[in-house]
């Protein structure tokens, strides 16, 4: 499930983004541009705003957060923390869609698995990374820039007790900085509203941008099973903001694109994208009639056909961007200004050459090594856990038998124990919901690869999709996890023993499989990255300063304003409000309101501004982001984006691009009228 | 169903062609390139030769054929003849699945509303439809046009029994000319093969190109219950063509869109295209996943699977073109040289303007517009026959309400006997696949405009998508042709008094389905036509007779020869063979064998050419098509083209290019080895 928080993506290319319009950009909080602040919104930020807001962002996986009361009470939205919802369900309790209220603290739940990290300092590590790598190059140039990285972390945090240390590469390795966070491992919920109250509207909505939606949840962060004093935290103000009013929104944007050249932007228009939409309609269409068969199948499928329609929009709203003229006008403009500017400048032009020409030239081979890549290796399987599990399985038996520095990267020693906990978790299995996956499948590698190659022939022999698929589902035991571990400690002589039909499969196409990824490495990925890299250095050569670097799921500010914005000749208004709400509801899903509030309606202050859209530029990632007003004070929780919003992916918009709150205004009438939270309100406004 | 039968499709801007490279064309049998052709391969095609061909050559509903025996033997696709055999099948006999074969003349069946027609003769009536319209514009130049066509075929078809007179629009109005058919009416079934046989392969091989299918079929033509005597057929060849051999296709193209523009062709790549496949991806998921609820419900779905399948396959090949740097650079320097000729030549240039930057404005109405008049109009219902009813009924009553000359063009009197027809015959309908339909239709409508604007207000109130496809689904009478009937007779007073929820909701939508026609037409077809016409104007100023008009479901010849192609670095043999099947036959669907084919494996000779493919220049419509050699004999039934052959629609690239054929040798070995249909094949060697 996913709204704006991150999901997982293959990102070729990243790189410091373009100069910046107004609004635009996903600022360092040691690099924000005040005077551009000043002199567009006419308000002050100075370095106490930023330390103070900054102390009290929190990063929560996949998403973000803020600390808004002394005692450790965390603001974010619901969508982040579905899993912690579902882990908390059992067959008495249904907290996904009955909402989790707590009346006291020692209700308050340990989400499973759940952390935050609160950012402590930036420390600049350029140039003893730059002097550990100096005259290096290939793989001397890796293992050095790895040991100085790991170095300066470890220096970085040393008997700093709960700290994670990491080093971010920020502007494509023209700077480095070692991140310090403190670190929580108790986080416990505190109160989540209804599934209907957090996704009103639903998909239909959320195609254009969702609007009554109550998506914001509270946990508290623990430390040795008691809350954690927070001083450092945001106060709540429950007044809504006035049109035109600046915003910031602090938090965690995943990842952007901005730097891509225009024979990039073309193959993602022309190929990735459109391809990637063409299976995932078809999924969308076969995970929903399949819900059609009854309570239970809908059951089984809900969480996927959300995610699939999730997916669906960003794809879709990526393919706005990259079929507005507008866009793609402004796009191969900048461009053209860049190249001008590297021509004319012969130093600078004899250091860079031509990516973009060498750019073009890769997309050839995009073309031609995409369908075996996507297929068999980046999208293989998608979905079905037994698959997953016993390609990582297979993988890490032959990965972990070979020297670290021959392993592919994600069998690192360092990542092991994350792999090995995900592989050994309990997780459910549904057999029908795996079938569904596997056959899709394989259906769509012999629909794209065609019945011929010999890859075909080797994945699916004389056997069906579907038959195959069945076999190997109904035959895998992987789906007790201590089938797997005993597959895990076991290693290669285990896996190579296994007679389960799935370690089999995976065993069989593996060659095959890494075979189209290290084309795919060597005939686009790593030439794209060694031009990509001169194209960022071009950039920032000419443009100085005046940019961004794209973003890498580290904390950022971006600034912008309460407004609506205007669309096929309609203008959005920038506010909604309890009563458009009870307006809007049919009383069929996903138009119904929750009984709870159905009961409160005469209650509830109609005019209570509901959601609201600011200009802040925000991507994938800063769900549960808190926005700030110009007094540091938390107005909201971003957690969504207009269609448009999704554009950022490549450029920002300024004239419809837009990020989507829940105001903290119709959070605390929600909690006093709805929900009966008065402890929780009193908490909120301090007193 | 279809493969390269003729599918409706919503077409703007057909034209004449551009200058055509080797191998292109589907050219007019008064107007076919010899010499060319001569040059090319090296062949003498003459009069005699045209004559014979076109004297064989028959056009039957969306597809062709050609007699092939003294005795009015019609060759054909099995694909064009599946309603026949869904109509003569009944609880004890499947001829869809288990073939038809006959004994004795005595045991073919006739194809209810099958209807053949042969080109008899072609009066250029040119000079006689100028002169009625010269002057005149607007209402008056269309009437008069109408009457003078009217006058023109009732005096090419006076006195001559069982003809058919047709007024054909060539080159966009450059030329008129009356086709006058020998039409007959009586069709009856003679043998057809197994499903499994005519497709194997089904799917996944169709999305590439289909290559061990025998999707051939024979029907006869009979007149007052004897068969008609053709001495004027076809021979029939046995024995395979060579590799390179020159091959004909004489058929009925229905029609390409070959002189779109550039920003034509941008707004198909990057709207029409993509967004109609989009849905279709999705609505064939959710009919495969229907399908998988068993025996019953694969049965309801499966010709509608198989026609959004064939609809993705075109939509995909299509795309595969309009991204191709390749064929757009083509197009693109073939445009920029066409313009640059209209301004060397002033006069040209005065009477031409500048319909490119024409159609370049007109493309933003088509972005704005496009949405509306899909999901309203254009595709309202999609698939549900009780809203197709509905709406036509309502409509019909509305339109007949009304003078001719105010009719919406498919209400004028001449067409409503067909109509009538189409409306009144019984038909099955499927109350699942109903709401399905119906319920898709309405999530996409709320879905791509939004559940905002009014119109969407209107459609679903505050019905949810599901709940008001069940209750006009259920609810509607309209399955009973007798309660279609009486609304027909009643016309309005009987709509209006109608409680029928289909008719009511048709009604409620009309006129909001009505004004979004009304803005399309108004804002995107006809300013596209008015400058389409220039375009064409000025393309045959310049390239004058060099050029073929575009395809009109009218008779036509295409040249080309016998040679495989190269695609992704892998070469496709011109050819497949009987034990290439077997070799690749799996036992499951769709690569299972027929269970005949299977018992006979060992009697047929594996050498056996089954399919071949050519560089002939075809399109949908041409299904059934006779391919024949130099010597006027057949050797072939054309079938398919691969996936490139799909943008034809816009543009012949001969490289890719490719017609599939199923051979006569195929045909011949199976009727004598698997089938035993001794008596038909010596019917067809003429003995």
């Amino acid at each position: 499930m996913s709204r704006i928080l991150l999901a997982a993506a293959t990102v070729v290319g990243l790189a410091i983004a373009a100069p910046a319009a107004a609004d635009e950009g996903m600022w360092t909080f040691d690099a924000f541009p005040a005077a551009r602040v000043q002199s567009a919104h006419g308000v002050t930020i100075d370095r106490p705003w930023l330390d103070r807001v900054q102390a009290a962002a929190v990063r929560i996986p996949g998403c973000s957060a803020s600390v808004v009361s002394k005692d450790g009470l965390v603001l974010t939205n619901n969508h982040c923390v579905v899993d912690c919802l579902v882990a908390l369900s059992d067959g008495k309790a249904d907290y996904m869609k009955d909402g989790f209220l707590t009346a006291a603290r020692a209700e308050e739940r340990t989400c499973p698995g759940m952390f935050g990290e609160i950012l402590v300092s930036i420390t600049d590590v350029t140039a003893r990374i730059n002097a550990a790598t100096a005259g290096k190059t290939g793989e001397a140039y890796g293992a050095a820039r790895a040991a100085a990285t790991l170095a300066a972390e470890n220096e970085a945090c040393k008997g700093v007790a709960n700290s994670r240390c990491q080093t971010i590469s920020l502007y494509r390795g023209g700077r480095f900085a070692v991140y310090r966070y403190r670190r929580y491992t108790d986080l416990r919920l505190v109160f989540a509203p209804e599934f209907a109250t957090a996704f009103f509207g639903g998909d239909p909505d959320n195609f254009n941008f969702p609007r009554y939606d109550m998506d914001a949840a509270f946990l508290r962060l623990y430390e040795d099973g008691k809350p954690v004093g927070t001083p450092a935290h945001l106060t709540w103000n429950p007044a809504p903001p006035a049109a035109g009013e600046a915003t910031f929104v602090a938090g965690n944007p995943g990842s952007t694109e901005r730097l891509l050249t225009m024979s990039q932007l073309e193959t993602a228009r022309d190929l990735s994208v459109p391809l990637g939409q063409l299976q995932r309609s078809e999924l969308r269409g076969r995970l929903i009639e399949y819900g059609r068969r009854g309570p239970e199948a809908q059951r089984i499928v809900a969480d996927a056909i959300f995610g699939v329609e999730n997916g669906f929009k960003v794809a879709y709203g990526r393919q706005l961007a990259l079929t507005s003229p507008a866009f793609m006008t402004a796009k191969r403009e900048a461009e053209a200004e860049l190249r001008a500017r590297v021509v004319a400048d012969p130093a600078l032009a004899a250091e860079i050459g031509d990516p973009w020409a060498e750019l073009e030239t890769v997309q050839q081979a995009y073309a031609r090594d995409y369908q075996p890549y996507r297929q068999l290796e980046a999208e293989a399987g998608r979905g079905a856990h037994l698959f997953d599990w016993a390609r990582a399985l297979v993988r890490a038996a032959e990965e972990r038998a070979k020297a670290p520095g021959d392993r592919l990267p994600e069998f690192a020693e360092s990542r092991l124990p994350m792999l090995q906990r995900r592989l050994l978790s309990p997780t459910k299995v549904e057999p029908e919901l795996e079938q569904l996956y596997m056959e899709f499948w394989l259906l769509k590698v012999r629909e794209y690869l065609g019945a011929d190659p010999a890859t075909v022939d080797l994945m699916l022999g004389k056997e069906s999709p579907q038959g195959l698929a069945e076999r190997l589902v109904s035959g895998s035991r992987l789906g007790d996890p201590a089938v797997r571990k005993a597959l895990w400690d076991g290693g290669l002589d285990a896996i190579k023993a296994s007679d389960d039909p799935m370690i089999r499969y995976a065993l069989t196409i593996d060659a095959a499989a890494r075979g189209a990824r290290k084309t795919w490495e060597a005939e686009v990925t790593d030439p794209t990255n060694r031009a990509a890299e001169r194209v960022a250095r071009a950039r920032f050569a000419v443009y100085g300063d005046s940019v961004y670097p794209d973003a890498t799921f580290t904390l950022r500010l971006s600034y912008g304003k309460v407004a609506g914005w205007t669309w096929q000749g309609r203008e959005v208004a920038p506010f909604t409000t309890f009563g458009g709400l009870f307006d809007r509801a049919t009383g069929a899903d996903p138009y119904a309101v929750a009984p709870r509030w159905a009961a409160a309606r005469d209650r509830l202050d109609p005019d209570t501004v509901f959601d609201f859209v600011t200009t802040n530029d925000i991507i994938g990632g800063n769900s549960g982001s808190p926005v700030v007003n110009t007094r540091g004070e938390v107005i909201g929780a971003a957690f969504d984006g207009n269609i448009h919003s999704i554009a950022g992916a490549y450029g920002y918009d300024g004239s419809t691009n837009r990020t989507v709150v829940v105001s903290t205004a119709a959070i605390t009438e929600a909690l006093t009228k709805v929900y009966g939270r008065e402890a929780l309100v009193k908490e909120l406004l301090g007193k």
